[in-house]
């Protein structure tokens, strides 16, 4: 059975430390969908296409890479997708606390999803959008924190 | 002198996990007063009369439980209530960080009033009613997280 | 029924700690026991009659409670003392990690068995007899740290 | 070369736990700029001025102290200070997390900036501007939590 | 390429949270290599060859799992056995605490290696093999907390 | 009044991470005073006239650092060395609730001593001496844990 993991979240944007999980976990599966969540309820700072075409640019040359735009439950995407992992990077430990309710809740939901988590690098550990976004707001360069392809497009981006 | 002790939450919606807590602390008390907050400011997802329905259901024979909405300090209707205990539940030590700053400035505003931990259940050390309110939002299956007799109610809920 | 708690530790010696979290439980239960652990295994720094001998002049008048020595499983002797509950203090969250895990083993080992948390009182949160005994072996002075009938005798002793 | 150090926040109201580390790190530093961060996108519970106001009241006396407003990224505000220090205070290990993440993004960004940590005094350790906002809302005492001078005023206040 | 795990322990004894792990991260990998740790300097509670035989009648029919037992660095002994990854389970945030120094240490020293981690089922969270070497030590019984064909051995062991 | 600072450790051996943390703090204080415990109850891994040589190797040229061997309490060194700061690294909140206890219990027994705190280096964040003496006792190479100019000695060293 092919192994096939779900890597969800907003990226709202893409940083660093989710492109060095992504690569990093590549040699565990088949193939890893990065799922990008459209939540109806809370606003991005970048719009949908513009996290997706990000994601593509980072991402377009490699095979075992898919992006994919979700709404919903998680696990529901997980199988529709058949896709039995999902992929994690845990940070900190309020990081593990915070995935552990949701690795716990998706499982009882779903029992034959697994979550796998990998530890993000040492150098990424205090990395989130929610920092690059407020770099961006108080017109900050955020060269060090995205990818390198991205830098440039982000920093003259003004939230779109 | 009574022992009485106020379980101060938004139950919006009780989960088996504010079930456990309160049944297992039973014995330890006379009387559970279940305080069900009322708060201006924030929407609650179900309406306060709901949530208070749900836990008359739940608790409607035991006894020793009351189900009383409040607002305010909860600190201040504990001695409206004659109580001298507050009751709370530990999942995680994210909770106790939480539950910690909470109980030690009820201490400071009201020494006589102790707060008093039970651990979690380890099925219910992931739940949380935000989880529920985010699987109903997605219409996904709430029935192993609430108390049986409102399972079918809520999974047919629409966040009303 | 009887409330009865045991409060079990080693007691190496009794801090300022211990003696607040006995005197604010003491009106949740009916009777308290001070359980002073005797372990084989780890030489105390106190022996048993002085560290049960400073206990009694502690709570020599207080009537709910009881200094008792035990070996063996917390919950055995539990039993063999009627006891449904057992008592403990949180300062941090890394005794909650600590406590967590005996708790709940506890609780799967003997599922009648509570274990009821207060909260240190702030100004004993970073207390613990290891700190005391750590200050007595450098010479240092502890009447901070100790039931104030305590503290000349223990500054004058020398490990014993 | 002067040491200088930012201590930022939004003082939303000034409490006793913000004095005591200002007061505490004065030796250390030669000038400590307590800045007041004006956030377009957060509306604070008491107006721009009132905060500063009662800041000044606290430390007009105090040579070393200066109470400046700023919006923007707090490195840039310090580099514009010549302020070659960021001066905070740690309460809890949710605190240290939370302050980790900042610390080691202001020190990518600017890598000249030091973050230097004082522990929060024991009997502050579960005090917030935000604790003391929610008891002003519910109609509470606050004087116990904050610089005396400011205590009537406070509470007479009505979110302002 | 193989996909080749090592789970490294003591395994001082097994518990069926080694035992969860393990089964639900079998389909992740093409083996696991269940490495048992000499440790010249620390004594054992049960000696090698009893924690192996015992793995051995837990996991004997398995295919994919290997028992061996190593000493030295972890890391080396991945590389000796072709094994791309380490795998561990996490329980709570003290473990990931610890889990995540022991992880990135092992990445400094050989990046090849990717520390792969799942979450222990929560019924297994408070489970740890000094746990049970505690409770039969005092001699309790440990049939709810290993693997049930070894229950009846484990608990008629006198530490051996 | 100069501002001295003690920082108190084993340093058995020094690591990077201590290296880092006094450098990043030389312009906080007129002197820091590396204080290296010596403890008759605890075997050392390397003796003290060897920790003390390679203290002295990589900070021989900063006029700004003293090496010192001490033991008894830190807080009695400091007085004797006039120093009111003791300066620590903080890599992970189990690390902070550690040097809280510590740093509080400094404070009850000489109020006058401020604990002072920097963030250690993402990079050195699993970094400890503990780490280093592991993977020496294995025959591994500690070059990049250590200060260069000690790696070639420490790597061919026994243990001594």
């Amino acid at each position: 059975m092919q192994k096939i993991a779900v890597f969800p979240g907003s990226f709202d944007p893409i940083t660093c430390g989710h492109e060095s999980i992504i690569r990093r976990a590549l040699p565990v599966f088949d193939k890893i969908i990065v799922a990008v969540g459209e939540n109806a309820e809370k606003k991005s700072f970048f719009p949908l296409e513009i996290r997706m075409k990000w994601l593509k640019m980072v991402f377009g040359d490699e095979p075992g890479v898919e992006i994919i735009k979700y709404s919903g439950l998680t696990v529901d995407f997980c199988v529709k997708m058949n896709a039995n992992y999902i992929l994690r990077g845990l940070r900190t430990s309020a990081d593990f606390e915070f995935e552990r309710t949701i690795g716990l809740m998706n499982k009882a939901l779903t029992p034959e999803i697994e979550t796998v988590f990998l530890l993000s690098a040492p150098e990424y550990a205090a990395l989130s959008s929610s920092v690059v976004r407020d770099i961006l707001r108080n017109g900050g360069n955020v060269s060090k924190f995205v990818p390198a392809i991205l830098a440039a497009e982000m920093n003259s981006s003004t939230g779109l």
